[in-house]
């Protein structure tokens, strides 16, 4: 029976929820992984999912599923920028030892920068972006799917969406592109493809962002265009975060690799690899907690 | 105590629902306004708008409630479009004598051309637009909030609060349309929009729309911007529904009067007065319904 410190780091977002397991000495023991985590998508599937991830790192680490108990978590959680639903988070009757919320950017800058000062810019499901400098945190850019997101994922995929519908509606030009959104779709006109995404939520849309960002590659004109957006929006958020001079910025998340080379040259050569992933930022973190 | 035979024209859209009560000779004897009737957006909710604003409609007529079973009616409403969403409405264990069931583009169409053949482009909270010509049926360009309503007032507000947090953000030019859109959702920063938007339906977007249009009118910028892009969607629908050459074309809904201007000067110069409300193309409707 082993009854040492366990550490954990959680990073939650729309699509999916990683978890970290190490011990005191930081040592990587498990990885799992569990569904969507964002609570302002339900708080039932975000609690669900940091279990499942968490039971999966155990397991992999050949623990029993009772050390639950001895794990000092810090979960770092899309949404949670909002006060109600942090709030929401931490009145979880959770059962680890001790949980420490707070942000999927402020873990990300975290693990980016390897616990130094830092900016991050987060493309994935959603968009967020943020730096900590001299303890000051700034978030900006993420505000959910309708209001913000103009960067992200999802919303590569639903611009593109939109526009195969002005094509079935005969409102604009069509290419290769859309009929492989179509296709991946599996939807011939424009009632099956409302039919089909009206209870979509943005995990849904950006399932569409590799084909997106695939025949932008290929020179796809309209690809391009959704692309362009995208990019073109993430430099105006990169500028504003190289204004407070940050000694790092780093982009991370599932289309930051591919959609580098599409924002601005001088942006493109300030990025630095990112350090070590959020969910390491977020052990960083259970490990500052806990010598509090 | 009258028994004669009632028409009822109802029209349902995603912020309020009309209805219009005639006699069996087309005198006017009532009408009444209910809340919200998209069923896409809640079926008691829609089920009980009609009611309300049928109610209302008989006791503008000074008949008793009980009258709704003399009724004829024919419902013109949002998101009927879909199948699945016209069968629930159908399945209704309705109070009127007869009920037929139509979309809000239909009765628009019907009720624009005073039963003939033409096109109309509906701009309100949503945006829906088609033609009836030699009995054929043309839907475009309603898809609903997320991927079509480029020209319809949720849009409009939508996008524009969208600006309102790049510019919070720091990353997008001020104008004092900005600060007019902060004064209206009441909210000083972002995180206040979030949390004041984050169940938002389209109705609560479109009702920014007004503001937009009057900050455009006054020449702001941004809120040029965005009407520009709400009008170029809106001219390239009409350029589409003028290809079949309908015998008129009519913008109406909420939005259209102060956006005519904003169209391209030759789809402009194409447009006519609708000559009916939607709720007496709905009774036309009932009317055919009924002698069939």
């Amino acid at each position: 029976m082993n009854n040492e410190q366990l550490f954990l780091g959680i990073d939650g977002g729309g699509t999916k929820c990683k978890a970290r397991l190490e011990d005191a000495n930081g040592k990587l023991l498990g990885e799992g992984l569990g569904g969507p985590a964002n609570p302002v998508r339900g708080f039932d599937q975000t609690v669900n999912s940091i279990i499942v991830a968490t039971e999966l790192a155990l397991a992999d680490a050949n623990l029993e599923a009772s050390q639950i108990g001895n794990i000092n978590a810090a979960l770092g959680l899309a949404g949670v920028n909002l006060p109600s639903f942090m709030e929401c988070m931490e009145k979880w009757q959770h059962p680890f030892a001790q949980m420490k919320v707070t942000t999927d950017l402020h873990i990300a800058c975290l693990g980016a920068h390897n616990g130094q000062d830092g900016a991050v810019i987060i493309m994935g499901t959603g968009f967020n972006a943020g730096s900590i400098i001299n303890n000051k945190h700034l978030e900006i850019g993420g505000h959910g799917f309708v209001l913000g997101d103009s960067g992200s994922g999802a919303k590569l995929g639903a611009s593109s969406i939109r526009r195969a519908m002005e094509v079935l509606d005969g409102i604009a030009q069509h290419t290769s592109f859309i009929d492989a959104i179509l296709k991946q779709l599996d939807c011939k006109d424009s009632v099956a493809v409302v039919e089909k995404t009206i209870h979509a939520k943005p995990n849904f849309y950006a399932q569409f962002a590799p084909l997106v960002l695939e025949y932008a590659d290929k020179g796809d004109a309209v690809a391009k265009e959704q692309v362009n957006i995208a990019a073109e929006y993430t430099s105006r958020i990169a500028r504003r975060l190289l204004a407070d001079n940050p000694p790092r910025l780093s982009l991370i998340g599932g289309i930051a690799s591919p959609i580098e080379k599409w924002l601005d040259q001088d942006i493109q050569d300030q990025l630095l690899a990112p350090l070590q992933p959020p969910e390491v930022g977020a052990i960083l973190l259970a490990r500052q907690h806990l010598s509090k």
